[in-house]
């Protein structure tokens, strides 16, 4: 399986991917979920994927074909995020189409994507594109979409997050989202890729890939554990009722 | 949906079930998961139900005509908690063979429970059946189980809960559980019905209804969204790396 979390919010963008992929327990492998593409003062566009791994490569392939042999349209002659994700949804569905001759089982191939970014002269999108290749758009009632295993991580986003919260506060908040799920479904797997986009810095990020071994997330892990086990009995004490 | 969660414990079980239960998003209704039997001073059990309602019902039914017509074997006729676990474990493959003629797709009549209590003479135990009528036990290494939609509410209780831990602890950690699940799923509904059992108690307790009225829940529901946003931002602050 897989995690991946996109936060779209007031001062900019958070993604996190794990990196976790399997065919059965006995076959894992560690694969990158999380890809950049952009122009530097121009536009910032991020790539987030789930699902079958031949699907998400072989979107991501033809994305990067088509910029290679500059075949119109392409990732850089979108001219808004809304362009980007039609693009996508399009090679999403010709992929699976393909691959399945349009008659056998579709959900097999199936993958959904993660895709935000910033094209000059326009505000942030965050889009979260479907394995059908239609999408929706996160706005600033629902500032965040998680594909994969969302379920476990997704209380503390729920209670935690807002459109207005500050970039560094939205990251910690997202990582313990991972942490909480790392420990409840080994199907998601170490290591992580995060990246931040600043709101108009137009800049492409490197991003930050946390292995087992950080200490900042290893820091934060335990912090968090001993912030929840002394909440539960800081919490008031059930009365008697629940005894009897 | 559902959600039912259960713990054995060192000094005791904890039982907490929702009642929601929804034929499509247009069609919800509250009803009972949470059935007590016993005799004081002898046997105290508790089944909790999660899946197709008719078959749920028409278990704790058959359970129940067993005794009112002294059909052996019955519920307090088992000698063990074990031989409880395998009797409803029987009914239920019965409840799901008569109604699908073991023809039909049965999956759509599953449904899971979990059984916990204890008989003189022997520990408490807490079981978790299948809708093929196998089971398996809860031990110290993994003193819960829950059905249902469980994702959304396990990883507080991967986190902060142990054999050791005190009833009273325990149940918060339980509720808040389940606090995080009502607020991310609205397949899972109040009121909720809690009940505690005491080591060796014998008492077949009352247990104790939860409405969204309830100020205890209110309380701690409450204080738990303020623990985790001050949590949060009490967490070390990421470092540059994470912002190139």
């Amino acid at each position: 399986m897989t995690y991946c979390c996109a936060l779209r919010l007031k001062e900019g963008l958070v993604f996190i991917s794990d990196t976790r992929t399997n065919a059965g327990v006995d076959h894992i492998s560690v694969f990158r979920k999380l890809y950049t593409f952009g122009r530097e003062g121009e536009r910032m566009i991020c790539i987030q994927t789930s699902g079958n791994l031949a699907t998400t490569q072989a979107v991501i392939g033809h994305l990067r074909n088509h910029l290679a042999l500059n075949q119109e349209p392409n990732l850089y002659s979108a001219n808004t995020m809304f362009e980007v994700a039609s693009l996508v949804g399009q090679i999403l569905r010709k992929v699976i189409a393909d691959v399945t001759d349009n008659t056998h089982e579709q959900s097999n191939y199936f993958c959904s994507l993660l895709i935000g970014g910033q094209i000059l002269g326009e505000d942030m999108q965050l889009y979260n594109i479907y394995p059908q290749g239609n999408f929706i758009c996160a706005t600033s009632d629902t500032p965040y979409f998680q594909i994969g295993e969302s379920k476990y991580g997704k209380p503390i986003l729920d209670r935690a997050l807002s459109y207005d919260i500050a970039l560094d506060e939205a990251l910690r908040c997202a990582l313990i989202s991972f942490d909480s799920t790392l420990r409840s479904n080994v199907s998601v797997g170490m290591p992580l890729d995060t990246l931040i986009y600043q709101k108009d810095s137009f800049i492409i990020p490197k991003g930050k890939r946390i292995t087992e071994e950080e200490p900042y997330f290893q820091d934060i892990s335990k912090q968090w554990s001993e912030t929840l086990k002394k909440g539960l009995q800081d919490l008031p004490i059930p009365n008697e009722d629940f005894f009897k």
